[in-house]
């Protein structure tokens, strides 16, 4: 691809897709080839033969063949382009509008920063195949074409002319496939089969529904799954009490989330030059809502939720909580430097964002939550928010509609607070990444709006119904204290972005067999769907586990 | 998953997905631990522990851990399989019937024939990626989701919940996606781009059609496409006149060959352990059909078909060909050792077989054909069949109905007698595999039954509307003589079945304009949908080609 330079005719930029190598031309040995090259539109396509000789030391430039130019010797024009292109891929400092370079992407992905992203996408898979290989998984695809599913309100449906086989004089039934939303069924029955130990694929998914911000019709996932994973103890028949801190892996899975941490370190490692840590930070869910009101915490700063419910203020005399309520603050103090870069954030605030980032919760009882209170005492500025103890701080009756993508008021408002420090400057986070697994997922929901169509009321699974519970609770699920069941679900998280989620899943068919029909209290028709899968553990299926990275 | 042993009860064998180990248990010691043993039922899944030690010499097999033998110190029971399974996956020798077996897939998993058929592809897929990233591909995912085009007669369509913005006051409009058929053209738009040289994907593909025996409705192809393809001489603008010999390679696209040469060596070398030819055999589209009647020669057995024409036999006087046809011929004589295997399947062969294998060919006007001819001339038995010279030996007026799957009559039945003399046992093939080039096909041929629908009486492309044509034969395409034009696309055939095909393509716009319009005759609806294509090209996109390997 072809561009002129300005000012000194015997020489020209050539560019192709890892950068720009200078031509020289000597205008006096080869005229023509001259104006040939003169009379060529830029971004056509050209063939150059030549000899490349090492640029003047004050000339070269730490690019690509910056070290080099080539002094031209034949030149054809393969493919000249069109004097009028929508748009100059070359010009990067004065961008086309956005639908024109959509409509014209093979033009715009001329852009070496398009292209960089491509290359860089390729590399990455390249380092997971060949770590997973190396850790003898097995790629496996997975059909694309599948048998629809209860849970596929959003699945894609495929018409196909082909109709079922008439049975003697019914006519024939047209038949539908449907576009998996992720290859868990299949997986989980490929595992259960023992055929292969460990599995790997890098899957599409589809998803019918509008193009939220990081949700899109079709999109990858890293997707794998490991046999003989274990329970929580690496014995599943022996009874060790959980630790108590909320830091350790205490569920099982250990296998899967070993193997995701060599596979992130790799990419790191290998296209960062970034080398992260051995093993990842662990938080529970239940710490993650407590102190920074988000299933998926942003750790890269601090301003923690605190519990100011015992806090002898004046400012609190017409506020205190009652016994089944807890009092709940982002707390920003004048003085202390960890909380300068919030002070101007927050005092900027308008009363009304604080309404919006602490209540927005239409859908939720007004009785649950409190209106947002700010006041200051002493400097000290307070965000404050009064919620019912049984509301977030215990697993127990968690409402998935009181969380707004898996994030309590405070905690939103803490992530608008940095938003706001970083665009004016006063906070910069750290470059690092910073990993995260959320672990013990409360196991059972109750729905939010987009699935109770299918719950009428029910329990739902907060992911899906074949995530086994932690064994510390399965006693807890018998008893029919639901809420208070803990899964074998695991999240990684990245910079307060959920980056994947897994879990071990249910291997016993009694099991899944009582969380169907006593738990999520599915009825006969919406059970049967799932006998293939009841029946693949009752051959005797080895137990499981696994995740999916990417969404 | 364990299953018991018949006779001595302290030997128990443990099955996994890489083969059986031998359980050893001292009934005296651990009495407990032989009870629950031989209590489980086959199938169970079952944690082990215990001393591996090495076997009586006697005693070892070649197998995985044929060698060894485990020492049971503690037993667990994971999961118990059904007393009842549909059938015994282990009980090889008696295979429960296809149904049941794909009913319960994830039990007929548990054979290690089917395991090692995932792992196999899980290997090639490896090697793929391995050796294509050694050569500078880039990776790219090109989408599933894609607009319909025009050739999609067979795609599947997939409506969307999720409708067309409406514009002003009309009704919101119904949108619909298509699942591409092959990403052929994605990857030349992202090759036009000049983003990526080398693109490279392991390509989900689909078609709504009746699964055929070599057809199914989603299938995976190796996809791959190159940017700077030399276009049959390396110096396109050379006028280099081509060799006579149909064994070169005398269409552009080197570069493609070379990679896939070194993919399939690298592919059988690792995984067959046989070492291919560094170069492959390569044959004409012209020669293929006269020599083998077959577009995909099987080149593992002799059995050529003969030019009869001018044979001095008396059995022929009645049938003197008129001046634009030939007499062709399949000829055994019972003398010759290299006939020998065909010699009993020839004598075999009923008339009847003789005319299906022969004439079959319903679509044809009668007065292009001639039903088959057998008769025996001083011991030697002949199987011929007249033809019209324009026919086939020209590339001129192919009439793509005459083949059926490639295949002229003569072809077929050479094909019969091969699998017949193969049944018989008189013919033992070759083990080592045949790999073939079969190259300058027709570029456009007169529509076959199946896309007659859409080509109404005008020229239709052989493959797609993108392929080039030789340079030599440029000048003949617009001259107007279409059936003489030669493609430069190539075919991959092993042991007698296409494997892959690819071209070099057009990248002038001019040239891809006068194709849709003159040759083609498109009208401007037909043509408007490959407008962004043309415009991709006129923006300098390079020169390029590719391939797809598997079908």
């Amino acid at each position: 691809m072809l561009r002129k330079a300005a000012k000194k005719f015997s020489f020209f930029p050539l560019k192709d897709s890892y950068g720009t190598t200078q031509l020289v031309v000597f205008s006096k040995d080869l005229p023509e080839i001259l104006d040939l090259m003169r009379s060529v539109t830029p971004e056509s396509t050209v063939l150059v033969q030549g000899v490349v000789n090492a640029r003047p030391e004050s000339q070269r430039r730490p690019v690509p063949s910056g070290d080099v130019e080539v002094v031209v010797t034949s030149f054809t024009l393969l493919n000249p382009a069109d004097a009028n292109l929508p748009f100059m891929p070359s010009d990067v400092h004065n961008l086309a509008n956005e639908d024109l370079r959509l409509r014209h992407r093979y033009l715009d992905l001329r852009r070496l920063v398009l292209v960089e992203n491509l290359r860089k996408r390729s590399q990455v898979a390249h380092i997971i195949r060949t770590v997973l290989h190396d850790e003898g998984f097995t790629e496996v695809e997975t059909p694309i074409l599948l048998k629809s599913t209860p849970e596929g309100a959003r699945e894609f449906l495929v018409p196909t002319r082909l109709t079922a086989s008439s049975q003697d004089d019914k006519p024939p039934s047209p038949l539908f496939y449907a576009l998996p939303q992720s290859p868990q069924q299949p997986k989980q029955l490929l595992i259960a089969s023992g055929a292969v130990d460990r599995y790997y694929q890098i899957a599409k998914c589809f998803r019918d529904e509008d193009g939220r911000k990081d949700r899109q019709p079709e999109f990858t996932q890293v997707d794998l799954e490991m046999a003989w994973v274990s329970w929580g103890d690496h014995n599943p028949r022996n009874d060790i009490t959980a630790t108590a801190d909320s830091h350790e892996w205490r569920i099982g899975g250990r296998e899967v989330k070993d193997v995701v941490e060599k596979l992130i370190r790799g990419i790191w490692g290998k296209v960062e030059g970034i080398q992260l840590p051995e093993v990842f930070r662990i938080i529970t869910y239940q710490e993650a809502m407590q102190r920074y009101g988000s299933d998926k915490p942003d750790v890269r700063f601090g301003l923690e939720i605190q519990d100011i419910t015992y806090l002898d203020l004046p400012e609190l005399s017409d506020l205190k909580p009652s016994s089944d309520e807890v009092l709940e603050a982002l707390i920003i103090r004048s003085s202390a430097t960890e909380d300068e870069p919030f002070l101007r954030a927050t005092k900027e605030l308008r009363a009304e964002d604080i309404e919006a980032g602490i209540k927005r919760l239409d859908t939720v009882p007004e009785e649950w939550v409190d209106a947002g209170l700010r006041f200051t005492a002493g400097g000290t500025i307070f965000l404050a928010k009064r919620k019912r103890i049984a509301e977030l701080t215990n697993i127990t009756s968690l409402c998935a509609s009181l969380l707004q993508g898996g994030s309590t008021p405070l905690g939103r408002l803490r992530l608008a607070l940095s938003n706001s420090a970083q665009s004016s400057g006063d906070l910069t986070l750290p470059l690092d990444p910073h990993f995260l697994w959320v672990t013990e997922f409360p196991l059972f929901t109750r729905a939010d709006e987009d699935k109770e169509f299918l719950a009428h009321g029910r329990w739902s699974s907060s992911h899906h119904p074949f995530t086994a519970p932690m064994w510390q609770d399965v006693q807890k699920m018998h008893e029919g204290r639901i809420g208070e069941v803990r899964g074998q679900h695991y999240d990684l998280v990245l910079n307060g972005v959920e980056i994947g989620g897994g879990s071990v899943r249910v291997h016993d068919a009694a099991m899944q067999e009582y969380i169907f029909s006593n738990v999520l209290q599915l009825n006969e028709t919406e059970k049967s769907s799932f006998n293939h899968l009841l029946h693949a553990l009752k051959c005797g299926a080895p137990p499981h586990g696994g995740i999916a990275l990417g969404k």
